[in-house]
């Protein structure tokens, strides 16, 4: 497909909607929409929320294009959905959640499925962002569910990355830290109009003073709020800002930049260097040593030896 | 290194936690294990436990633990804990509340964290059960934090999949559905001594309804449980029994052995033929494309493009 370059750049939503779908249903094996938009890429600002279902990131998501449309603002969201692999669903509910911001020309709400391959997820979700900045969007956010390795890859993919709680999460703060402490610029802990929001609070608080984080570096926030309630949100917004205002001042967003298309590179590679490899004739091979009769039979290492020594005659790109 | 097979199949917890942690820190290259223990696999039966952060899934591990020991069956329970890839974090909560089991010989506890790469996760995952498949362990817990891509991945290598939720989560059931229509066999409602489980339940249950499924397959049931006050427990084991019996009459758990060796064989050629491809050369020709001065001037496809003709000429496995 070719795609309606100039429709993008004049931000029309049928070229940007057409432009999506290829991404998203594309098997991804050129990088034609990257090298296109390449030279209009870099104005954005990106923001991943992710954090565990129930939480209310979409409520907090809503509130956050409020703030900007304020300000008259342009803002995209990419609602990632690695929860359904097999059927491709998408995160209904935000549609409703987000309703209100439908009929909002300012404003693009996208759900993005995921087809089989995460890493292919993630490459997708960075392509529909590109979409995004070169049409002009001047905040994109990821939405992702879970806490999971899509989205620790959608989360790089962002400049500011939050990480979304209740104040019930407390439980599993201790275990998830590790994770959570490496990817969180700002953690929220949403419903805090709940019992035992000080309590999380806290403890977020005192996981972060002991990680002793090197001078320079961005120290992570705990921001209280209740998306439902309105409360808390110009705090978040306000420490949005300043988080961007880091990231440009110490060169991060030019780094980040450099970081997705390396990124990008390095998955195109991969997959094209799969799918040569997967030719009909290898996938043969392991059919017929995989029947019923011999998969007791012969040791699956040798299976892959087979495989992989058949590598060296076979034909290459 | 040369695992100790008859020390893994006299069921020594020496033998078990070197060879486990072989598995956790190998770059997984060869099929040294998968062949080894081959002859001795197929004997355990791997439920898959996972679900939200809160949601109480140690708890309820706990608690299947006790039921099987008081009928005397070994159980080993291996934690998966993909939310820290960075730092090999491990989900340290467990030690705490699976803590009373430590003790006891016929139980077996061990977290593992990633390292890196997602796939590679699942793969370990895999190892790690085998190695107590061949030890002579009857049961076989995997669970893991979250409901993300890397938990699909665990869950597909289990006979049984448990997705264990809160009341509260009932706001995302309906965002999450297609993910988890496909991987689970039981829905726990845990923690439904809390308002809104009686919503909840009802909430999966009609959703199951809409799904028509085919005539013979299994009907995924729901179930309300409180880990902590110990309620819904038998209800809970005794669909687990039911479901593995399901599994054995159709002939699942032969197809589910294939498919996870299958899975194996695939995982492992990939790793090699990716491992080939990055060679020192290759990985010089990318750092050298990515120098801050060129970022901005080659188009990322044109690198793409000279990394995957350099393929031709390069010498093979």
């Amino acid at each position: 497909m070719k795609i309606d370059l100039n429709g993008i750049l004049d931000s029309k939503r049928l070229a940007i909607s057409r432009a999506l779908s290829f991404v998203e249903n594309t098997d991804n094996l050129d990088m034609a929409i990257t090298d296109a938009l390449f030279q209009h890429l870099g104005r954005a600002y990106r923001i991943g929320v992710t954090g565990p279902p129930g939480a209310g990131k979409s409520s907090l998501v809503d509130r956050i294009i409020s703030y900007w449309r304020n300000q008259d603002k342009r803002i995209a969201v990419i609602s990632v959905d690695p929860t359904s692999p097999f059927t491709g669903g998408a995160i209904l509910g935000d549609r409703v959640r987000m309703g209100r911001h439908y009929a909002d020309k300012g404003v693009f709400i996208r759900s993005m499925a995921t087809r089989g391959n995460h890493g292919g997820l993630a490459l997708r979700a960075q392509d529909a962002a590109d979409i995004f900045d070169a049409a002009g969007f001047d905040i994109i956010v990821y939405e992702t569910v879970g806490v999971g390795q899509v989205e620790l890859d959608v989360a790089k993919a962002a400049d500011t990355t939050l990480v979304v709680l209740v104040p019930e999460s407390g439980d599993d703060i201790q275990a998830m830290k590790a994770g959570l402490m490496e990817i969180a610029d700002l953690f929220i802990i949403n419903k805090s109009d709940r019992q035992g929001a000080n309590q999380a609070f806290a403890q977020i608080q005192s996981m972060l003073e002991m990680r002793h984080p090197e001078k320079g570096l961005w120290p992570p926030q705990v921001i209280k709020t209740s998306a439902l309630k309105d409360e808390g949100i110009t705090t978040l917004t306000d420490a949005l800002v300043e988080h961007r205002q880091y990231l440009n001042e110490h060169g991060i967003i030019r780094q980040n930049f450099r970081d997705r298309i390396l990124f990008k590179i390095k998955s195109h590679i991969e997959e094209n260097v799969l799918h040569t490899f997967w030719s009909e004739e290898r996938r043969k091979l392991l059919d017929q040593a995989m029947t019923t009769d011999s998969v007791k039979n012969i040791l699956p290492g040798k299976i892959v030896d087979s495989l992989l020594k058949d590598e060296a005659k076979s034909p290459q790109v």
